[in-house]
């Protein structure tokens, strides 16, 4: 398939790697950084503009940092919209606002295109692996069509329901990643400044209704004190901005999504953007003038 | 082995009954409310005071709804205390403040006895099965001496580390239990309100960072609205009440957990405090004005 794949950073390069060595044609844009060489090296064609990229694609992924970004790249200047063929396939695999995404399938199908959102989960080492898990919204024809190329790229892959609930999933699956870390981070502190050895209480909470993959992995880290990413608390940060925003227009009050995103803002001040989002936990560490370990 | 058993409630009745299944002479006291029928029939000895019952015991195992009850038990008048022999073990398994624990057991240990923590989780269902965790605080010593009482209890025994620390594992067990449970509400009513199948989402999400037993069990009853219980949220109530307590005396700030406990706040005024505690997302629901299902 002619793929024009836009965003290829962190996450976007592996990705993209993976279609390429399935034997898709991959398109490139380097106006705002030059393409990355392995893939031009392994045959990738480089445009000078979004739509040039797009003009001959028979699908488009996008994979950017933010709904700006998204929005800027579909609907700007010399943009996917202004190239897009009649039954262009455009596959958002951004992380982006859930409610802004309905409208822009919206004015994508207008154009004579079909949208998908097909958000991930599992970070670098899961794009790397082609071990990511991805929730898509659109139609089951969409899907179907799409899905060769989401097997390239993960493995955890499910069709939510249609346009824009991938990307709800996707903010759901932040909320109680976010909120897990959090517990996990009073709880732990609670024992150790408790005097109880919080490594003991780990494992025996491992066995019952307190059990999570955070409580095994974020927890562990907590107590080992390995804050290196991982995901960034900033990307995190990011999504719980995403969660708390759309709830807004929801009429929605999610007040523990907002405590760890102020948290989260805690970190931030003592020059954790770049930590862990496990390190959450150093926001409760430094209110209490104490640490786990 | 003789044991005076204090407290045989909805939990401390099947206990019991467990322990006297595997030979033990159970004593047992009348004086607040009759001594369980199948108890007595099963050869238990009905005394009339605590002191009586402790007087030739080999060990006292306390299950008490809280930590004033456990105190009046030890300290009170014709108490555990007045009628202590040098060596006998005291186990109290209720599920009370681990700080006041700590006192507790150096009064004991003062007046000749021994003194295991060693609080459950599991509950009415855990103890008729016999399948309790028990997390347990006291000597490597004592903890041996209880295990074969232990073992008709519970499946999943820990010993965390001294005095105390059973009663601080289930607190930060109770913690986490909660917040998951936030979490879980936070997510499927942001998924449900903002378009998405819950169910749906509940599914992929299980596959990821997100996964947990609470995900798994209480965001199925959440779906599904069956709300019995389970474990009460009054029940869940008084064991943040233990944790924000513990948490301001050590000088620690739990602000989900607080947040959490007030919403089982909101929960108590519409009825709910005898609700399964996952109806915690019906208070983010009452402040929506919207259900997940």
């Amino acid at each position: 398939m002619d793929i024009a794949f836009i965003g290829t950073g962190i996450m976007g390069r592996p990705m993209a790697s993976h279609l390429q060595a399935a034997g898709h044609q991959l398109r490139l844009v380097s106006h705002r950084s030059p393409a990355p060489e392995e893939l031009v090296a392994g045959g990738a064609q480089v445009a000078q503009s979004v739509s040039e990229a797009v003009s001959d694609a028979d699908a488009v992924i996008l994979m950017l940092p933010d709904t700006p970004d998204v929005e800027r790249v579909l609907f700007g200047d010399e943009s996917v919209i202004s190239a897009l063929r009649a039954g262009t396939l455009v596959i958002d695999m951004s992380s982006i606002d859930p409610l802004a995404t309905k409208a822009f399938a919206g004015k994508v199908a207008a154009a004579g295109g079909r949208f998908l959102d097909a958000p991930v989960s599992g970070g670098e080492v899961g794009a790397k692996a082609a071990s990511l898990t991805i929730m898509v919204g659109g139609s089951e024809e969409d899907y179907a069509r799409a899905m060769p190329l989401f097997e390239k790229m993960g493995k955890n892959i499910t069709r939510i329901g249609e346009v824009g609930s991938g990307q709800i999933a996707k903010v759901a699956n932040q909320i109680i990643v976010a909120l897990n870390i959090e517990a996990v981070g009073e709880a732990l502190l609670f024992a150790a400044m408790a005097g109880a050895d919080p490594a003991k209480v780990r494992e025996a909470l491992m066995g019952g209704f307190a059990a999570s993959r955070i409580l095994e992995v974020h927890g562990e880290r907590m107590i080992k004190r390995t804050f290196d990413p991982g995901f960034r608390i900033a990307l995190h940060q990011k999504d719980l901005g995403l969660a708390l925003s759309a709830a807004k227009s929801l009429g929605l009050a999610l007040p523990n999504t907002a405590q760890a995103a102020q948290l989260m803002s805690v970190c931030v001040a003592h020059g954790g953007a770049g930590w862990d989002h496990s390190a959450l936990v150093k926001a409760l560490e430094q209110m209490a003038a104490h640490e786990i370990a």
